[in-house]
């Protein structure tokens, strides 16, 4: 995959403010925050979106998310957020290298805004869960 | 903090359309899908917010969440998607116990709606960002 702006950050070729960093994660601000205290947290490991990063990668992602919502409420005082990752530019990825958006919601006017639409019908959900569980187990 | 629906999925006491199941993760369908593959990831562990779960119970969930993200696109051919975690009513938590949707995106009608409005002006970042490390290091 292709080099992108956050490699750049990771190797320290551009600077970022540094939330948290360890051997396999690295969590700095957003600089187009939605809200105050908007934090990326992304893996070292090189991965365009979320499936193609492996399992110890998105553990270590996984392991850090708590304390560093933990963190970001501490900062802020602000209570509640959202955690968010895209994966594609369709669905609103702009930079290619996997990142999970951690936005505090302060109030309905700031932070991330959502638009909640279910489908009017839903289909056959257990033909689908078993093409997943097939898909798992293979 | 009280019992849920997911708790009670949890236990067998509701049924859904599994989609994967270890010692600390079960996935499964969304009843309400916002597009065809809409699938929760939650722990087994009794949190209500993200940063309210414990380090391994975040782990486990980071761990799995890229094999599901295949199973998601394999089984609905949908390449592109949003990973979404909701913590507050304000930030349209409906279910107060941790859950992960992975929403696959097939076309700008379906899936997540995301309204994106950065803050105009950014503030003191590098202030924020040292509160947020002090608060990691306590």
């Amino acid at each position: 995959m292709a080099d992108t702006v956050f490699s750049k950050i990771i190797r320290g070729e551009i600077p970022c403010h540094r939330v948290y960093e360890d051997d396999h994660v690295l969590s700095f601000l957003d600089i187009q925050p939605l809200s105050p205290g908007h934090t990326l947290v992304i893996p070292k490991e090189q991965a365009a979106t979320l499936d193609s990063l492996s399992d110890d990668g998105a553990a270590a992602i996984g392991r850090v998310l708590p304390r560093i919502c933990r963190a970001v409420q501490a900062a802020t005082g602000i209570r509640e957020y959202n955690v968010l990752q895209n994966n594609g530019a369709g669905a609103h990825q702009a930079v290619f290298h996997v990142h999970f958006h951690v936005i505090p919601k302060p109030n309905p006017e700031q932070g991330l805004g959502i638009e909640w639409l279910p489908l009017p019908s839903v289909g056959n959900s257990e033909a689908l869960a078993a093409a997943m569980r097939r898909a798992l187990e293979s």
